[in-house]
């Protein structure tokens, strides 16, 4: 068994003696710097790959402010305020941090901004509007009384949100706040061409360079007290300006509006169904950042050295899953891992030669400080993502943040040496097979593979108590037995025969979000491909408001599939008789009480349906079946073993192959097994932070006992 | 005190000296009949009001077979089926109970049918399925595969729905089956009109013809076990023949379609937002209805006798609050007292010389059995409505049933003969005055006058899961002391200064219901109109999801009075800070836990409002500023004293009027008072079944302590 390898850790100009230890008691081969710390003289030629760290877009501020045209943009909408008499005064920083932002009225605000009047949604003429640049107002000249206005504007990032972000979390002083620069606009990008050259000159230790990330932040905001005010780390409202929109007008051949950004103010966040605007954007966000990226990559090849990039950040338009990100050429992939689902977003990537997942706790006071448990929180990290790593491998593990902080946590230390020990083995049995695949499972909903694995996805990895109850599902199928896909309605619309590539398909969240598609069941397109689709044998799984909008009679377009309906008022006038639970093979496992997490007050249950489980006449769980095929309906699913487990048995029963459970298979569901028939090798693991005991089948049908002590993962030879 | 009078009871042939004793003793001055009992020879010359139930549309089934094309009918949809390959046979009958209904074939069913692809909503040609009579079907030919099929269709009426709930509920054996036949036909009016005169005539010792009802019967329809299968008490879909639809389309000008009663299975139902269609529909209907019911009237009139409705069974198209019922020339209504609200039902219609309410329990086996207790129910009944006779009385009250049953239970009689007399003593202290109201409220939604105090009510005063939590604020305003009036959209579009004559306005209930407005709040004349009002210093208060439809950027449109929205996954990017309840002169006399029924899980409060109460991350109650005026939110709130009281104060507070509370006061929320200025006195009242103590608080301000005992009402002069 390899020793080393397969192991990146954070370094700084104080803890070089401590950087070395580690390097041999984890195994280290690679070196990383990170925001805030230095790379150490002593280590430029130590026996490992060095990462450095590089801010395309910042962390030079000499540049930015001889250039303040070419500073990165966002568009933001005030918050709504309503006219009573006379003018309307909006003034447009309200909320915002005055240090992050700088309204741009630069460029020409008749044409970039927009006052809309959301009482009627009509825009405001601009010449009825006008904004006063020393008192930061637009003032509306005779606007409705009582109609509700809101002004859509753009303005510069002054301070990246990020560097922001880790200088209130770290508490640092007297920091020159960086501003973010727009490496898309014409001289910048030339620059930062040089400046990129320059870099990689004046690091010959550093081989590998670890962007941080391309060019566009995620939108992040914070609020007057420096709080967090909106986050969508999937978002694009920070991506903008009048050059790159201008470009955008030239391409898509019509007019761009602001409202296509600023989306009524929800900001075209993944929840919303996406209008077609928002995706041309998007398409060609896509290709223009490729292609930049391209220049940088090609850049960094030349000079000898690798391409990294980290997964968020300014990943704005990079988009992993798309097939833009394979032009790119990058050579690896790292990113955050929150989770099972987020170690997917990483391993999923295709196209670059391997990828790294950075584990949490990073080493920061807000987990490492007195009274801090960082090992408890490193044990649930590892523990969480192991499952998706056993499904799909990351090629390496890393750690950032201040070394320094976490030697002080001797059995932090300990944990994570014996973490390093155990994916070392684990990914050479497992490297180069696909695992054992019971069956063949879709997501559908209005993103298909470009939110692959971030469905319900919010901030990175952040619970919510309105997504819980959906990406519990995600995260079960991260380390779950099954060839996961995620396909969109225009996927169906696109390729008729989609869903014949497929066991069971799932529809998760809640009504008029994108995760359940809104109008897209209005399309009979879609409606018969599913009913199709199930009717010959085929499995609908369908979890909150699945395939849910108001149209002709029904809310879920699918009740004749399901066999459950949502009470919405309009059927209160309809007796209900079926509100008796059923045992069945979906809750074999299950105990008296299932978490549903938020669940659903109102699903009834048509008559050929078998209730499973319901609550205070809410049915929480209902099987049907629907010609050859079958349905099944979930209120919620929050990620547990037992919900995983429940999860695993909805899918089977939907696939009509119950009879195939005992299939590399744990009676206990706290104790999951995977196998890798191309390597000959299984392995059976303990999810829990207790022993467990457990009966194993195997791919045969033949069992046996096993006690597995807290944690563990067991190899076995087939 | 008078000792007699007011009261009315039931008798039958067995109970004669029965009758006599409880004349005596309860002071009955009117004896009836009612549906399975007979008026006793005995008591014709009895010195009391004889009322005799008539029924106008039932009872003849000599007629009815003679005449079965005049026989009343129905418009049914049938459930969804899904085509899969080949022709679609779809059984019209099946689910509905055999004996009730009879396929209408004999009109034009390719006129007066409608088959409808409900995957795309576009009506099947007739030219596409046909019907068989032996087998029952109507086949689709060449359906499109996987689309969802519905048939619209009429049926008879062959077995009376109230007659068969009768018979059904008392085990009736070997009972006719009463037909309905529709009095607006020719060949049925002429006759019903000479049917009417023969009954009058036949029963000289009539005083009052007690119509049970007049024409068209409320939705109610039996499945094929004889269960309930679809209830709605206002619902027309029973009021409908080719013969009233041919003048219909005459009246208004255009095409008839089945759908407009079909309501895509949903039936125009109160929760449903009314389409212009059925709204000409039912002002059509109220019209013809009010015409005919005058001829009865008339006949009633000169041949001497008094003309009572009843408001129920077949009273659709009578509708009490609207113009039309004023023309008919009733003596009084009678109706069913469920609760405080269905007795404003009852009290507040104008244009008759009395009204009477019918209370609770109805004399049937279901309460009146062994281990039964008819004396619990009738005294929740009574204590529930006397609220509301105190705030607008009605002239009598009575009972109905098998009197027999009721003398089986002594401490019942005796209970009944104290209401009796409670009753006539407080009808005694404030007849012709109008009790003290504290402030103006009206209730908006899409009905207005026509379903006051009806609101969320699917069957007469019935609990559903999905109603209570709203219907308990129209059940606490039916005995509090305001003046409510119930208002639509279309008064605020046609009367824009409507609003001036209230200090709140509610609105109540889900989302896109008629009962909160659904699209009307992207009107910006209604928008504008409520927040001018509540600017100059009204109040609003929302409850459930007020205001809501998702537009421009808002689901909560008067979020801005509110200050609170609902998120529905749209917002979750925004970080919500405002969690913490406050102390408020709302919730001053609540405990701890308040009661929000089914509440709301997904509501949060902008920064500018003020949180009462929030229940895991759930607003349920809080404040907030406009202009002058102020805005409530309540997630929901059940019929209880305590949240009575909550309702009380949260009106008095979003008037600006908190500084009056101690006026016509009770600080113990069991007790409630009322004052009759004109009359010099006021009441105490214990609502509940326990002793209670209060400080009582006069009009000026003044107070005193007073224990009451359970239920009791104290009068004082002011």
């Amino acid at each position: 068994m390899q020793q080393r390898g397969r192991v990146t850790i954070p370094t700084d100009v104080d803890v070089v003696p401590e950087t070395l230890t580690l390097m041999e008691r984890w195994g280290a081969d690679a070196i990383r710097d990170c925001d805030g710390t230095d790379y150490p003289e002593e280590l430029r030629a130590v026996d490992a790959k060095v990462y450095s760290t590089y801010y395309t877009t910042r962390k030079d501020n000499t540049w930015a402010k001889a250039h303040p045209e070419e500073i990165q943009q966002m568009y933001i909408m005030t918050p709504f305020y309503t006219a009573v008499d006379g003018d309307l005064q909006i003034h447009l920083m309200t909320h915002l941090y005055p240090d992050m932002l700088k309204v741009n009225n630069r460029d020409d605000i008749t044409r970039w901004w927009e006052v809309i009047d959301r009482t009627t949604g009509a825009v405001v003429s601009t010449s009825q509007w006008s904004y006063d640049e020393t008192t930061g107002d637009v003032t509306i000249h005779k606007p409705e009384a009582f109609h509700s206005y809101t002004v859509s504007f753009l303005a510069y990032i002054m301070w990246d949100p990020v560097h922001m972000y880790n200088a209130v979390t770290n508490g640092w002083k007297d920091v020159e706040k960086q501003i973010t620069f727009d490496v898309r606009q014409p001289k910048t990008h030339t620059y930062s061409m040089e400046r990129l050259r320059r870099f990689i000159a004046e690091h010959p230790y550093v081989d590998v360079i670890r962007y941080t990330t391309f060019f566009h932040q995620f939108t992040l905001i914070f609020d007057e007290l420096a709080r967090e005010k909106y986050v969508d780390w999937y978002g694009y409202s920070a991506s903008v300006s009048p050059y790159i929109l201008e470009q955008f007008e030239k391409e898509v051949g019509y007019r761009f509006r602001p409202e296509f950004i600023i989306d009524q103010g929800y900001m075209n966040n993944t929840y919303r169904v996406p209008s077609k605007e928002f995706q041309d954007f998007q398409a060609f966000q896509r290709r223009e950042v490729a292609k930049l990226a391209k220049e940088m990559v090609d850049i960094t090849h030349a000079c000898g050295k690798e391409a990294m990039m980290f997964l968020g950040d300014h990943w704005i338009g990079m988009e992993p899953f798309m097939e833009e990100f394979q032009t790119i050429g990058l050579d690896a992939v790292v990113g955050s891992v929150g989770n099972g689902a987020t170690l997917r977003l990483i391993s999923d990537i295709e196209g670059v030669r391997y990828t790294e997942g950075r584990f949490l706790p990073y080493f920061f006071p807000d987990t490492f400080h007195e009274g801090g448990d960082p090992t408890r929180e490193a044990k649930v990290n590892w523990v969480t993502a192991r499952r998706a790593i056993l499904r799909k491998p990351i090629d390496r593990i890393g750690y950032g943040g201040y070394l320094k902080l976490a030697t002080q946590f001797p059995d932090f230390i300990d944990y994570v040496e014996s973490v390093c020990k155990e994916f070392r083995e684990l990914y050479e049995n497992i490297k180069g097979t696909t695992p054992y695949c019971v069956k063949r499972v879709a997501i559908l909903n209005c993103w298909g593979k470009m939110r692959a694995w971030g469905n319900h996805m919010v901030h990175h990895a952040i619970y919510y108590k309105q997504n819980y109850s959906y990406a519990g599902i995600i995260e079960a199928l991260s380390g779950a037995p099954f060839d996961v896909k995620f396909i969109s309605f225009d996927d169906i619309r696109n390729h008729p025969d989609l869903l014949d590539s497929f066991d069971v398909v799932l529809n998760v969240g809640d009504a008029y979000t994108a995760y359940t598609g809104g109008d897209n069941w209005k399309d009979e397109a879609i409606l018969t491909a599913v009913r199709r689709f199930v009717y010959r044998g085929g499995g609908f799984i369908g979890v909150g408001e699945p395939a849910s909008c108001q149209w002709q009679g029904h809310f879920f377009q699918l009740a004749d599939i399901l066999g459950v309906e949502e009470e919405t008022g309009y059927t209160l006038n309809v007796d209900k008789y079926n509100w008796q639970d059923h045992a069945h093979f979906i809750t074999e496992d299950s105990g008296d009480a299932i978490d549903f997490g938020e669940g659903k007050k109102n699903i009834f249950a048509l008559e050929s349906a078998t209730v499973l489980r319901q609550i205070d006449k809410g049915v929480q769980l209902a099987v049907n079946t629907f010609g050859q095929g079958r349905g099944v309906y979930i209120s919620g699913l929050p990620y547990s073993f037992a919900n995983s487990r429940l999860l695993y048995r909805a899918i089977l029963w939907a696939a009509s192959a119950e009879g195939k459970i005992h299939r590399w298979f744990s009676t206990n569901y706290n104790v999951e097994v995977h196998a890798y028939v191309k390597n000959g090798k299984y392995c059976v693991v303990n999810n829990t932070y207790e022993p467990q005991q457990t009966t194993v089948y195997r791919g045969d049908g033949s069992s046996f006992a096993v006690d597995l002590a807290a944690n563990a993962i067991l190899w076995y030879e087939i």
